[in-house]
This record gives structure tokens, sequence and C-alpha cells, in this order.
């Protein structure tokens, strides 16, 4: 008989509790779930001084172990960004509760009544990086939709962590649900990763966020289903019959209004036809903002030594940074072959006046999100009107593109009859 | 730079035909995909001979080496059955296409207008054993929903599915859809199961449908979704205040009308106060058809020597076979919590007048299908209406219970802007 090691007890027991929150959450009505929230949301406040003084460890020990400022500032809470997260949870509390949603009825001739009814998953786990509000975030939109939340998150923002899960647990306890609704796992042993992937009797699906190592080992070692986060290698393509200057607002935007997101663009492709005038415009407007162009041969000669000569590499590269590949086509089709070859499937746009062209590359091009006219940046929970997400899914099953409530859930059939039996 | 094993190269390439040949088949419109099923239903017939033949030399393979009569006869093809697998492919052909439907529109503030529509996966891997009608039935669901096909079947009936797929493919063909739609892996080689399992590139999803140990394999090696089809250990319980007449009827059609699949129960649990008559009734009326019942103390004393007492592995078994688990219980609750403990999660139900009752335990049972006053035998997707099905699913993502064509799709999202960027 195999023996367990310690960790793997301490990880089997958490995912027992979790279990067992998962039975009364699922059973919880909405008004119930919205008092926990706004439990939760108090708890935060509440427990604010014991949060910035975890939160003040953490950084301590980031600043010596060399963190850069972009890294530091991401762990970093003060009463603002508190007043912040709670404000996050009130927020969810107000939407409302997908569940128990009769999602078709029908009627079979035998008179077996059949509902498709909408319930929790279960317990959902969450693997992330660094920030310590997705604690927070992912936890509440699992409140909200009836699951128990496993949360392992990243090493530096561990005492912070603890420190919030601690408060929502309190939050839920205080309005009569579980606190183990929202467990966090204590260790930054990197082997609770690999063991959380194992417990498909306790976990019914695990949710990483987080860099491509991290996710390549929860997919590796995953035996529950998995939604994945991938990057988005997004790009827009600007038609021969594109309103140049439309492009060029939603070039610059989708580019530079926040470069370091998965729904930036990386790769903007330009047809022959207007490639002169895109550069002089759109291209003109990037240079100005300081914006890397990585061009080909064609877009190179144009901008006579102010693009770089753009390498393979960079038509499958998640820049997260003011650089953009540039590349010449002759066609829709090269464009969407391009894209189909080199994206990531996640948000790709076309700007074109000719509704045919739009229509084709909208039905053609296989990503989550495909836009017509419109920036890249609007793939987000929050933009499409879900009022949270819990992440963009690269994956296509189950859950694709902005992740929220919705999507946190499952479904059941209740069938009612009146002693029918198969003949 | 590690060399791939012949096998490894030989499954890449048939990964690539399939990627491609899915492309195809995503921009088919549902005439072109209708005329391609009505063409594979004339090659399975117009192949019969080769079929017939190719089956002949599985089944004196089979015979060799010492399968059972039942095993041999669900391996064994013949005019007749080809003529109703024919018939099955026409029927699909005649089922609404759900590619393309408008799952829900809605227009942001902003302008933006969103679309979220059915798409096909891709490219579906389909892991089964033995019976060589699976070949056809798999493959025409993904080819009505415009997904390609790698199909991977039992050794057993190796040249049955090769002769099956290639005539799939040639009717393919001849409606002008590609050849490779339905691909099947053409060698027994185990490898190729694990192969498959790491071409997360190529494939979208993998449907195990097979014994344990095959979806063992499967869970633990596959990289992208899978959609497990494990056993049913269904349960009806029968509460105090059930029509005893009924219970009768629905325990005996749910155990003896057919026990070999995985809708048939296995356990019945019956409120104490209803005991004596349940067992007077339908407890005889189990026995006479030759029902073996594995009883708990209370059933062991009033049945007296005509039961076999159960052992705790009884509740946790799926005996596909006339034997059937029965045990008291004082309340609703203790019936919920036993299934929850013991079950699969499959289809379960509950037989009362009591509508507050059955309601609990509609709401609280977690599986894929819950019943009031039905046999569980109900849970097939041609008696849900759905008019075929790939089988049922036993997991909580993407597709739950019966698994039909929808659940063979997913969607992408599609915004059409007017020069629309974020703010």
């Amino acid at each position: 008989m195999e023996t367990m090691t310690d960790l793997a007890v301490q990880m089997q027991e958490l995912g027992r509790r979790a279990r067992a929150a998962a039975r009364v959450l699922a059973r919880a009505t909405a008004a119930q779930k919205n008092a926990a929230l706004e439990a939760m949301a108090e708890e935060i406040v509440r427990s604010g001084t014991a949060i910035l003084a975890a939160n003040a460890e953490d950084l301590a020990r980031g600043e010596a172990s060399g963190l850069n400022g972009a890294m530091l500032d991401r762990l970093r809470l003060n009463p603002q960004r508190l007043e912040a997260m709670a404000g996050g949870v009130r927020e969810v509390a107000a939407l409302p509760d997908p569940v128990g949603e009769k999602i078709r009825e029908w009627t079979r001739p035998n008179g077996l009544r059949i509902s498709k009814v909408r319930v929790p998953i279960g317990v959902v786990g969450i693997i992330y990086e660094s920030r310590p509000n997705v604690t927070c975030d992912a936890a509440v939109l699992c409140t909200k939709t009836g699951n128990a939340t496993i949360l392992r998150g990243g090493s530096e923002s561990i005492r912070s962590n603890v420190a919030i899960a601690e408060a929502l647990g309190r939050g839920a306890a205080r309005a009569g649900l579980p606190a183990d609704s929202v467990l966090l796992v204590g260790t930054t042993d990197r082997e609770a990763v690999r063991e959380l992937c194992r417990m498909d009797r306790y976990v019914d699906v695990i949710v990483p966020r987080g860099g491509k190592g991290l996710i390549e080992t929860v997919v590796t070692h995953a035996r529950m289903p998995v939604i994945k986060h991938y990057d988005g290698i997004c790009a827009l393509y600007v038609d021969a019959a594109a309103d140049l200057g439309m492009a060029e607002r939603i070039v610059v935007n989708a580019k530079c209004q926040r470069p370091g997101v998965c729904n930036a663009v990386e790769t903007v492709l330009v047809h022959r036809a207007v490639l002169p005038e895109f550069l002089a415009g759109a291209g003109e407007a990037l240079l100005a903002r300081g914006v890397e162009i990585r061009g080909d041969e064609e877009v190179c000669q144009i901008l006579r030594g102010r693009a770089t000569p753009a390498v393979p590499e960079d038509y499958r590269t998640e820049f997260l940074d003011l650089k953009l590949a540039v590349k010449a086509v002759g066609s829709l089709e090269e464009a969407i072959a391009h894209i189909e070859e080199h994206g990531s499937h996640h948000s790709d746009g076309i700007i074109t006046r000719d509704s045919g062209a739009a229509e084709e590359f909208l039905r053609e091009v296989d990503s989550a999100t495909v836009y017509w006219n419109a920036s890249t940046r609007f793939t987000d929970g929050g933009e499409f009107g879900f009022g949270a997400e819990i992440g963009i899914s690269t994956d296509k099953l189950h859950a694709r593109g902005p992740m929220a409530l919705e999507e946190l859930t499952t479904y059941k059939y209740q069938l009612r009859g009146d002693g029918q039996v198969r003949g």
C-alpha cells in the first residue's frame, strides 16, 4: 500500500472540507450567498490592519529577494486598494445569481417533463500568481455561484493571501455559510500544485491563471477538467477597404492603451494596397507613441530604418509591451491563414468597410472573440456586460473567452414523471 | 532534440490531416454536410460486401482468440445490421444542424453588437472498444456538427472499423467534403492511444467510451479536455409516501428491462416504514424475474434466506446484471446521503407522492439526471428527444448526461462595431 506524504494528507483534508462546504453552498439561496458576500466585504475592511501587516511582510520579503518595482507594485495593498477590493465584492453581490435558472424545459410524448437546470460546479481550484486581489476576486465569484474554492496563490503573496482568505471565511461563517467555502493552500511547496491536480475526487475543475510554465504543469498533471487561460497573440487585419482613420484609432488603442494585457494587439496585417497610406498615418502615430515596429521587408522599406526587421518568432510572440509586428498581405484569405497559423485563438479583428469581407473573417477565424471595426481590448467580462470575470479562457470547451458567473456553473436534468417506465 | 518514433510521426500526420479537414468542415453548410451524410449512408450499403468480408476476418480472429459468444455477437455485422447502420446515418442527416445558431445577441451601451454563435469544436478524438457500429455512429454525429473525427476502435474490430471508416470517407469525398473528415487510427498498438492524448495541437477533445482501464489511461495522459463516460451506479429511493404499485413497476423496469446498461438501477433504498410491503410486492416480482437481491440485515430478515447479505462493496458496484442491492433507510436525508456517498452521479430517482420530498431530492442529489416517479432507463439521447447521442457523460463540464449534437459544438463571440476603442 502506498503511504501518503504529510503534504498529501493535508491536501486531501483540504479537499474533503471543500467538498463538504460545496454541498452546503449548493443548497444556499441567492439571499444567503449575497449576505455572505456583504459580510465578506465587511470583513475585508474590518481586518484591514491585519491584512496590511501581512502584506507588509510579503513586501519586505519581496524586496529582500529582489522583486522589481512593477512586481512589488502588483503585490502592494493599501487602504484604498482594500476598499476597492471590498467594493468589488459588493458589486458581485448585486449581480443576478445564475444558479437555479431553467435553461430549457420540455415534455416528452410519454408525459415525462424534462428540465435542464443551472447548478454550481462544486469545488473550483484556482491556481494563480502574484496579485493578492485575485484571492478575493476569484473566491467571491465562486461563492456567488455556490461553488467552494480551493485557492493556491503565488509564494510572493502567501501571507497576504492567507489573511484575505481568512477574512472571507469569517464573512461566510457570519452569514451562516461554511467558513470552508473559501480555502487557501497554506504552503508554498510546489508539490502542492501537483497534489491538487491529482485530487479529482474532491476538485471538479482547475482554473490556472499565470505564466505558461504554471499552466503546463497543471495540464500535464491534472486528472480533472482544466480551463486554461493562456496568452493572447491577437491580430488586427487592415483590409484594402478599411477606413484608415478608423484603422489608426483602433490599432493605436489596441496596442497602446494597455500593452501588458492579453487582449492587446501584437500583430497587424495590412493589405498591400493600403500599406503606404496606413504607415503614413497609423505607422507614424504608433512610432510617436514609442511603439517599436517589427516589420516585414515591405514595411521596413517604407519606414526606412525606423522599423526593426521582423523575424518569424515575432509573429508568434505575445510582446506585452510597446512592440508590434506589422506585415503586408495580399488578400483577406492570406490574413486569415496567417492568424490561424500564428495566433493563439484569443481575440482577432478585421477593419473594413466591406461587410462581405467582414462576415467572412468573423465566420472563418477560429478565435474566442472575433471583431469587425473595434479594438480587441473589449475582450473582458466587464466590457461584455457580464459584471465580473474570473479570466479569459483560451480553451474551447465549457468556457471560451470571458469567463464569468454563468461559466462557473454546470447543469443537471430533472425529470418529473407519473410512473413512466421504458418499453 | 527528441526523435519521434515512427508511430508518433504517423499519428502527427493523422492529426495534421484531421485539422485541415476540420477547417473545411467548419465552413460547410448544413446542406453540404447532409449531402455528405446521405452519401455516407449509400457508401455503407454499396461497400457491404467489403465490410462484411473485413468483419468475417475479425470474427475468425475473435473466435480463434477465444472471445465469448456475447462479445462475438457485439462484433458481428450482417446485411441487416449494415442497413440499420445506414438508416441511422440518414436519421442524423434529418436532424437540425446546431452550428451557426445565435445563442445570444446583445448590444453594449457603446454600440458594440455582441453575438454568441454556435461553432464546431474542431477535431474530436473518440476512443472506444469492441462494437464496430460506434465507428459509424460517432463519425456521423461529428460530421453533422462540422467536426473532423479521429477514431480509435478496439483491436477486435480493427478490420471492420477500417472498412467502415473508408466507406464514410468516400461518402464525404463524393459530396465534396474532405475524405479526411473521418480518420481511423489503423494500428492496434496501444501506444497510439497515449500518442493521441499528447496531440493537443491537433485534437480539441477526446471522448473515451469503454471500460474503466481505458478511461483511466486517457485521463492520465490527455493534455486536452476529456469528456468521460464512466459507469452508472444508479439508485432509486422508495419513499414512505410512495405509491408502491408504481414503485414496483419502476424498480422492475429499471433493473430488468436491460440490466447490462449504464442507466439500469443497481441500488434500491427503501424507507423502513414501507419496507415489508415493498418487499412483498416489488421484492417478490424481482425474485420471480431471477434478480439476486443483496440485502441489508432488515431486508434479509424479511426475505428469509431468499436474499444474499450485502457487503459494503455491493453499494459501490455497477452489477450490469440481474443483481440489486436493497437497503432500508430511515429518512429522505439518509437516502440522499447514501446516494451522494456511494453513487456515480449518473441517474438517480425518488418514488413518492410527496412533492416536497421529491423537490428536495431533485434539488439536492448532484447527478447528471435526477428522476421523480420514473425509471432511470430514460437517461438516453433518444429518450430525451435529442435524436441521437454520442454517449452519456459522467463529467460535469461542457457536457453532462446525454451528449448529443449540441454538446459536440462550442461557441465564439462575434463583435461588430463602428470604430469602438477602449477608454
